[in-house]
């Protein structure tokens, strides 16, 4: 078993670093905050004696050394940035944990046969650049490098840049690591572990995601002196097209989910009527074909929506990844090490997007989830007790031995 | 007659301080723009052989002495500031009209018995401070100095150390002054003159205003992982209460508009629920009553959707003014100067909110009005022909100047 109060001490004492305004975390990729929690976990992963590795995306890589100089090495990971107002375990506890489990090898004197990576995936979150997981989509294939690096922030700031700025852009090419397997703990950011009094989510599958930016043009003019008939009200039309997002999520209820977090209003001035919206709509579903429905509703029906009001809109596909399958294999050796150890569990479908979603594309992948209270994450609220994250780790931790070998 | 061209090419001089991004201005009040402008205004009426005066507000006063030392002035302006995607004229052409009457009467070499007083009224726009027409209000003593010192902007600035730091904060005790009377030219912003191809609009009235700033809370959660049913999206509130603003708009057709041009979405990524929207609802009326029951069905009917949605709201009153039925005398001044001048006119009730609205509470007051093309304003394309802003200033003048006595 793993040291539960060793892993809650340096997740304490990690969500020091940016903290939020409501008890959670502010550290967004690629800032100041982003640079002094690297350093941190860096210099924990010195101490337990790994060494670092960090390729041309910022993705941070700690070894162990196995036992078989031949062998591939086992990845366990997740990432270490947060959302603008985010928990202090979502990512966090997939890195932390990665690292208990070698802490915990080295006090027990255990040697892998296959060495262990630690690994912490740059923006994951997808907040400040979008899309979410973008490293790790570099990393399997899925986009050029060229293209992250290009990705802009709402301050106009690029990646590439930005990755460059705070010191955390390595030499090593991103994607030439070869894996044995990977395994992410992460919280499960839902509410059914919780309300089944699970330990353990089995993640057998993840959902798939769907961002859709939209942009609806109208005309910019004062609020009091245009004749409601003259009118070309961008934020009416974004208003309308929000309801036709809900209606069509509730209509493939329970296997979609559908929502816009991001909003701008142009020129944002309480005596102009909007001129532009821009906001991004968040469809996801286990089934893509859902997904693709779901698309082909929102494009239509706010097609239909402007043209009826004398509006222009524009679409534009910011992110989005097909319903994945993890390993088979892997989610046995998961289900395996909870069964060993006792936990209650139970499978479950990811509703976030996490790294090894993409990693799963070139690499054996699963994932194991911990319960979180009221299902509330992407929250400063966001809660989980010691006692789950402990469980969490302690899977991940057979799960990792078992498929790296003794 | 005045000078059409040196008006003009005041105009154009003035509009190069903070140039916008699409030919317009972006010179929002108290910034370092609006200083600018505000020294190249008061090296203008200088030359002109005024003196200026400023108020604890930062309302600029510009004199020309008058042959009576007994005569209160007659008094004649408007706002230098602009919207953040602003016009060239919405507010300065009442400025420089002003000063291009002391000009003309220089030119002239006439002598009034009353004198004139040219005014620059301090955040007029309420963009970034609101209300509209703070520093009149507080001239006129709808609002305390105090009051109005506190306002804030988005980034948490407030009004008296912004007045402060960018230098145009007078001795002059503000609302002090009493006036003979007030005269403010403005572009109409709306459509009616030029669809009927009238020169001038004689303003008779000017529609009252309600802004109610709304608070929707829900709960910020995961986009991906967090149930439809679970879900407290304020966003999505909000779009309901942006529908409902628009049919309360429409069914008091054609005495009303409505509208929301202020959104602010927390914490606006693109994976999270949102957990909070910040909104304000501009409504407008001639009729008071109008007024108010659009205030009392936008309360009651978001009170309504929030309650259905389990979302919390909260409304707060953050700007408005009744209706104003302006000075007889001075409307008819305005009048016979457009008739004797060979001006094609009309009445009109003003669709926008102005400083002579609330000076019209403390002294005798009208205005004048010139078309817009398309009716177009806050909107940086906003655009009038050199013609019109003679003919205006014509009238202006000959206003003025009958009401100032020679
Ligand atoms: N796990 C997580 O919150 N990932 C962010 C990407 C997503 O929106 O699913
Ligand atoms: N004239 C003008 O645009 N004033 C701003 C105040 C308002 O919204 O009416």
């Amino acid at each position: 078993r793993i040291n539960g109060d060793r892993l809650w001490d340096s997740l304490m004492e990690m969500a020091k670093i940016g903290p939020g305004v409501a008890g959670g975390n502010n550290r967004q990729t690629l800032t100041d905050e982003d640079a002094e929690g690297r350093t941190l976990f860096e210099k924990w992963c010195e101490e337990a004696g790994c060494t670092m590795g960090l390729d041309t995306m910022g993705n941070m890589f700690a070894r162990r050394e196995g036992t078989d100089p031949e062998a591939l090495p086992v990845y366990v990971g997740s990432h270490l940035d947060t959302q603008p107002t985010g928990g202090k375990y979502d990512g966090v506890l997939g890195v932390l944990g990665g690292l208990e489990i070698v802490r915990s090898l080295n006090d027990m004197n255990i040697k892998t046969k296959h060495p262990i990576v630690v690994t912490n995936w740059t923006n994951e979150e997808g907040t400040r650049f979008a899309p979410a997981m973008l490293a790790s989509g570099v990393f399997a294939g899925v986009h050029t490098q060229d293209w992250a690096y290009g990705r802009e922030d709402a301050e106009g700031k690029r990646f590439g840049a930005e990755l460059e700025r705070i010191g955390w852009k390595g030499d090593e090419e991103v994607g030439a690591r070869k894996m044995h397997a990977m395994f992410e703990l992460h919280i499960e950011q839902g509410p059914i572990l919780e309300a089944e009094g699970k330990d353990i989510g089995v993640v057998t599958h993840g959902q798939g995601l769907s961002w859709t930016q939209v942009t609806v043009t109208g005309k910019d003019s004062h609020t009091g002196s245009t004749p409601m008939p003259m009118r070309k009200n961008a934020g009416l039309g974004m208003a309308r097209i929000l309801e036709l997002v809900d209606q069509i999520a509730w209509s493939h209820k329970p296997d979609a989910v559908g929502a816009a977090g991001h909003i701008d209003v142009y020129p944002n001035s309480r005596n102009v009527i909007p001129g532009k919206v821009v906001f991004t709509v968040d469809f996801r579903s286990p089934d893509l074909s859902v997904i693709e429905d779901m698309e082909k509703r929102l494009r239509e029906g706010a097609s239909q929506i402007c043209a009826d009001m004398g509006l222009d809109v524009a679409f534009e596909k910011t992110g989005g990844f097909d319903p994945v399958e993890f390993d088979k294999d892997c989610v046995a050796a998961v289900r395996n090490a909870a069964e060993r150890l006792g936990y209650s569990h139970r499978d479950l479908i990811s509703g976030a997007g996490h790294d090894a979603c993409w990693i799963n594309q070139v690499a054996p992948t699963a994932m194991v989830m911990c319960p979180c209270v009221d299902g509330l994450s992407h929250n400063e609220a966001e809660e989980i007790s010691k006692e789950w994250a402990t469980a969490g780790t302690d899977v991940l931790f057979h799960a990792v031995i078992e498929t790296a070998g003794i």
